[in-house]
């Protein structure tokens, strides 16, 4: 049976604090998929990394992968950065589906909560 | 009569593409409360900033402004950076009120439509 992942991709920062939503969005998918893995990966200044996030999971015999970008625009990170790193990873792993979704910035559902957090936000 | 602005600022990237979801949330957000002012600032490499911003807005006769930070994660942008331009517009308007709310990624609901949108993705 295909044994599947959910990797959620995100920019990484110098300070430790600005990782705790992602930690959050983790925890609470995972509850809700205990029988699908869970993980973080960072582009850039934390760890782990995209690349040996995909080792790591492929090693303990992950065949399908899906990435969802944690990013609210959709910029060069997600535009170039990411498609060459996930084309790299097919060629490593050819035998690993690797489905990469859109940013979540880009999902109504999460502009209308972000659209009721900002109204709450001018009336509190 | 006091009249009130908000700002949605963001991070502001290279890309134009990256820009979109921001306009979309300003856009639905304007929809919402068409009495309140609402408009886009950005910390770097996309305009406007937010100090012409509020002097734009403070020249029409705003004088309550709430700031929310549509970020992700809390780092040094959010820590550090905006807290010292908001104390610094405060000096250069005094008169005015500008509260800054907390990142829109620490919202319960938020967080919420991005686990419902992060499931979603590996089951499509």
């Amino acid at each position: 049976m295909e044994k599947r992942a959910l990797i959620l991709f995100a920019h990484g920062a110098r300070a430790d604090s600005w990782k705790a939503p992602f930690e959050r969005l983790r925890d609470l998918t995972q509850r809700r998929m205990p029988e699908v893995r869970v993980t973080l990966a960072f582009l850039e200044l934390m760890e782990p990394r995209l690349q040996p996030q995909v080792t790591s999971l492929v090693a303990t015999g992950v065949t399908d992968i899906t990435v969802v970008p944690v990013f609210l625009g959709q910029g060069a990170h997600v535009l170039r950065d990411l498609p060459l790193m996930v084309d790299e990873l097919r060629v490593i792993h050819p035998k690993v589906a690797i489905r990469v979704a859109g940013a979540v910035g880009e999902d109504p559902g999460v502009l209308k909560a972000m659209t009721d957090y900002c109204i709450a936000a001018l009336n509190s």
